[in-house]
C-alpha cells in the first residue's frame, strides 16, 4: 500500500467533511440518490487507510484496487435501475474471522496463513447482498481469543484497542470506513469499542447465521457491529433484520437496573465515578440490581467451556502447529484436555442457569444498564484490558449494546453498556437511543460525537 | 387390586364387543356424542386391568377408586355443555417416567420410591387439557435405561415386552386402555411395540415437551405414543399437534427406500424375511439405500453421550444410591466418568454429521423403510432386546412409525418401521396410512388387526 501524496486532493462533502468522516447513513442516502459515487467514498477511504494503517494497523488484508473495482461494480450496477440493498456502495471493514472466497482468511494464526476459504461466511455474503463493498479484513487476535492483534488504539497509538474485533473498532473509529464486522464470544466487540469510543451492537445469540467463521463456543457465537453513531449501528443491524433498521428513541423513559458486577473490584475510580455521573443526571430513577451470587461463576463457566471446546478442536494438531499457537490458546487447550465429560455438562447446565437468572433479572427492567470495560483503555503493556464486564451477558446471549458516552481520567472513552431481553432486539437499541439522546442533547456527560 | 369376579358382566358395545376394545376414536366420539359414558368405558378397562395385571404386570401405579373419580368428573363435565378435548373421557396409560402430581413418580427406581411431585409434566398436563383421564403409571426400566421392567409381552407371558416403554405397550396391546405414552431415547417406543404387536410414533424431535419428564440425553429426549391402530395412533398425536389428528392415506404412492441396517446382521432370518415379501408385494418400487459408513458408528456415539449425561447426573449420588442401581446403569455412570470433555464434543459433533446424512437421505424419499427389532419377542430369559433397530434415527431426532405388519417364525409380530423427514410428521404419518391400507387390504401380510 502507498502512503497518499499529501498534495493528492480529497474529495469534499458539501458541507465541507471528507467523505470517509460522513455518516453511513448519509453516504448510503448520497449514493442512492445519485449525489455521490461508491467510487468517490471508497476513494477517501483508501486515502485515510494509506495514511494511518502505518501506525494504526487495523487491516490484516487489503488489496486497494480490488476495493475500488468492486466500488465501481457498484456504481455501475446501480445505473442498471435493480433495486438497491440497505448498505448499497458503503465501504465496510470485516473481521478476519469471518471466511471470505476472494480474500485470504487466517483468523489471525500463522497456522492459517494464505488460506483462501472456496465460499463466503453467511454473514459477509448477506453484506454483499446488502450491497455493502467490503474493503479488506480486519485484524485479530488469533482466533479471536485473548491475545492482542498488532493494532494500536487510534485515539492514542500507546493504548490498546482492546481485544479481538480489534482492527474493526480501530478501523472504525479512526475514520477508515463507517462501518465494520466484528464478532463477541465473551467480550470481542464490547471492549474495542470501549477502548476505541466506537458504538457497538451484540444481537441476541441466534440474530444471525456463524456458518464460515471462527466459532469457538458455539452458545456464545455472536457477530457484533460497530460505528460511529448509533444511527449508524441501526441502519447495519437493519441489513441482518430490515425492523432494526430506523429504530427510533423510546418516547417513555426506559425502566432501567443498574449492575454493579460482575469483578466490579476490578473497576477504575474514574469509571465508576462517570458512570455514577451519568445515572445521576438521568431524568429517571434507576434501580441498583444485585446480581444473584451465580453470576460469580460466570467467568469459570465461559473459561471450561471455551477451554473444552479449545481442546476438541485443536487436540489433534501436530505439536509443530501447537507450539507455534499464542499462549492463552495453547494453555486453553491444555486446560480443556484435562476437563471431563461429567464438568463438561455441569458448566452447560450452570451456563443455562445463569441465561435463566439474567432473564429473570429483566423482567422487571427494560435494559440493565452497566459499564463495557473496566476503565479506559489499558496502556499496550499492560495487557488487552479485561472482558469481564460483557462476559456474563455473552454468555447468556443477551443483546448488548455499548455506548461510549463516558469519558475516564485521561479523557479517553469509557463504554456504557445496556443489556436487554433475549430477542428484544428493537427495544435495546430503542433504549440505547434514549440514552444516547437524553445523555448527549443535556450536555451532562463530556462526551463529544467522535 | 382385587381380581374381578368371572361372573361379573361387562358393558358390551352394540356391536357385542366390550368397551375396553373398541379403538380410541369410537370411544371419544360415542362420549361426546353421548352415546357411551366414560365411566363405562374405564369399568371395562378397569376390569380387564383387574384380570391380566397378575400376569402381564403393565402398571406400577394404579388408584382404580381415584381413577373411576377421573372419570367421573369427565362426565360431569361434558354434563355442563363446555368445550371438550380431543380425548375426552378417555382412559389413558402414562409410562411412569412422567412426573404426575397426583400420583407417584418413581421413574421405575427404588432411589426414588414414593416420589409425589408437585407439579405433572408437560406432556401430562397437555392430556389432561385434551380430556383424557390418566388410569395410572405404567411399568418403566429402571431411568428408561436398558434393564427390564417385570412386565411381561402379554402375547407370550414367557416373552419380553420389549424397553422401557414395556408398560404402556403391553397395557395397550392387551386393551386395557387405548392409548398410552412412553418415551423413547433410543428404541424406548419402538422395540416394545415391535415385541408387543402396538402401533407406536415417535415424533420429531422437538415435537413435544419433556419438562418434567425423565431426560437422559436432552437432543435423544422424544414422547412416544402407542395405539392398537394407526388411525388411534393419529388420534393420539392431534392431542400434541392439531394437524396431525386426522392423517389421511397419501393418494399417490410414496417414495420409499429401504434400509437394511444398521446392525443387520443381528436381524433373524425369519424378520428379514418377512420384510422382503412385504416389499415385494407392494405395488410400487423400493428402492434400496446404502446407510452410509458413518452409521457404523451411532451406537457408541449414542452410548457415549448416554454415559456422558448419567455421570453428570448420578456422579455425585451417596454410593449406597449408586449400588441400588441396576446393572446398565452403574456401568453407564462409571463408563461416563472416563470420558473426556474433548470426547463429548467428539460424540456431539458426530450426532451432528449423522443428523445431516440422514437428512441427505430422505431428500430422494418420502420414507425409509427398515425394520422395527431384529426379530420377535426374545424370551425372557434372553434378555430384553436389542434397540438397534431405531437408536440411529432417534439420534437424529427424526420422525418414526412402528407398523405391526409383519410375523415371524412363532407367528408373533415383528413392526416395520417407517422413518420421516425431521418436521415431516404430517407426511409421515400419510405414508404409515398408506401403507397400512395396503398391506392388511391387500391381504398380502399375515397381519391381523388387534
Amino acid at each position: 500500500m502507498n502512503r497518499a501524496s499529501g498534495t493528492r486532493r480529497l474529495a469534499l462533502a458539501s458541507n465541507g467533511r471528507r467523505l470517509n468522516e460522513l455518516s453511513a447513513r448519509t453516504i448510503v442516502d448520497a449514493i442512492r440518490e445519485r449525489r455521490l459515487t461508491a467510487i468517490s467514498v471508497m476513494e477517501a477511504c483508501l486515502e485515510r487507510i494509506a495514511i494511518r494503517e502505518p501506525e494504526v494497523k487495523a487491516w490484516s488484508f487489503l488489496d486497494v484496487d480490488a476495493a475500488r473495482q468492486r466500488a465501481r461494480l457498484a456504481d455501475e450496477y446501480q445505473a442498471s435501475g435493480l433495486p438497491l440493498g440497505p448498505l448499497h456502495g458503503l465501504p465496510v471493514g470485516v473481521k478476519d474471522v469471518f471466511d471470505t472466497s476472494n480474500m485470504p482468511s487466517e483468523y489471525g494464526s500463522e497456522s492459517l496463513r494464505g488460506r483462501r476459504p472456496t465460499e463466503d461466511a453467511d454473514a459477509v455474503s448477506l453484506l454483499h447482498r446488502a450491497g455493502a463493498v467490503v474493503v479488506g479484513k480486519t485484524s485479530t487476535s488469533e482466533f479471536g481469543m485473548y491475545h492482542p492483534s498488532p493494532t494500536h488504539n487510534p485515539l492514542d497509538l500507546s493504548r490498546s484497542p482492546g481485544v479481538s474485533s480489534a482492527g474493526s473498532a480501530a478501523a472504525v473509529v479512526d475514520r477508515m470506513v463507517p462501518l465494520a464486522l466484528g464478532t463477541q464470544h465473551t467480550a470481542s466487540t464490547t471492549l474495542p469499542a470501549s477502548f476505541c469510543g466506537a458504538f457497538a451492537f451484540k444481537p441476541s445469540f441466534g440474530f444471525a447465521s456463524m456458518q464460515g467463521s471462527n466459532v469457538l463456543v458455539p452458545r456464545m457465537a455472536h457477530i457484533g457491529l460497530l460505528a460511529r453513531s448509533l444511527d449508524d449501528l441501526t441502519l447495519f443491524a437493519g441489513a441482518f433484520d430490515r425492523s432494526l433498521a430506523d429504530v427510533e428513541a423510546l418516547r417513555h423513559p426506559p425502566r432501567l437496573g443498574l449492575v454493579r458486577g460482575p469483578g466490579w473490584d476490578s473497576v477504575s475510580p474514574d469509571a465508576r465515578q462517570a458512570l455514577d455521573r451519568l445515572v445521576a443526571g438521568l431524568p429517571v430513577a434507576v434501580v441498583t440490581v444485585d446480581l444473584p451470587s451465580e453470576f460469580d461463576m460466570a467467568l469459570e463457566v465461559v473459561l471450561g467451556l471455551l477451554n473444552a471446546h479449545l481442546a476438541n478442536r485443536f487436540g489433534a494438531l501436530p505439536e509443530q502447529t501447537f507450539r507455534s499457537f499464542c499462549p492463552p490458546l495453547q494453555e486453553g487447550i491444555v486446560a480443556g484436555r484435562s476437563l471431563s465429560a461429567e464438568r463438561y455438562l455441569e458448566l452447560e447446565a450452570m451456563a443455562d442457569r445463569l441465561s435463566a437468572l439474567a432473564a429473570a433479572l429483566l423482567c422487571d427492567h427494560d435494559a440493565l444498564l452497566t459499564l463495557s470495560a473496566p476503565g479506559e483503555a489499558t496502556r499496550l503493556e499492560e495487557g488487552p484490558g479485561s472482558g469481564v464486564m460483557s462476559m456474563p451477558w455473552s454468555l447468556c446471549g443477551l443483546p448488548t449494546v455499548s455506548l461510549p458516552l463516558l469519558r475516564g481520567m485521561n479523557d479517553l472513552p469509557i463504554g456504557v453498556q445496556l443489556v436487554g431481553r433475549h430477542g428484544g432486539d428493537h427495544e435495546l437499541l430503542g433504549v440505547a437511543a434514549w440514552l444516547t439522546d437524553v445523555v448527549t442533547l443535556d450536555g451532562k456527560s463530556s462526551h463529544e460525537q467522535i
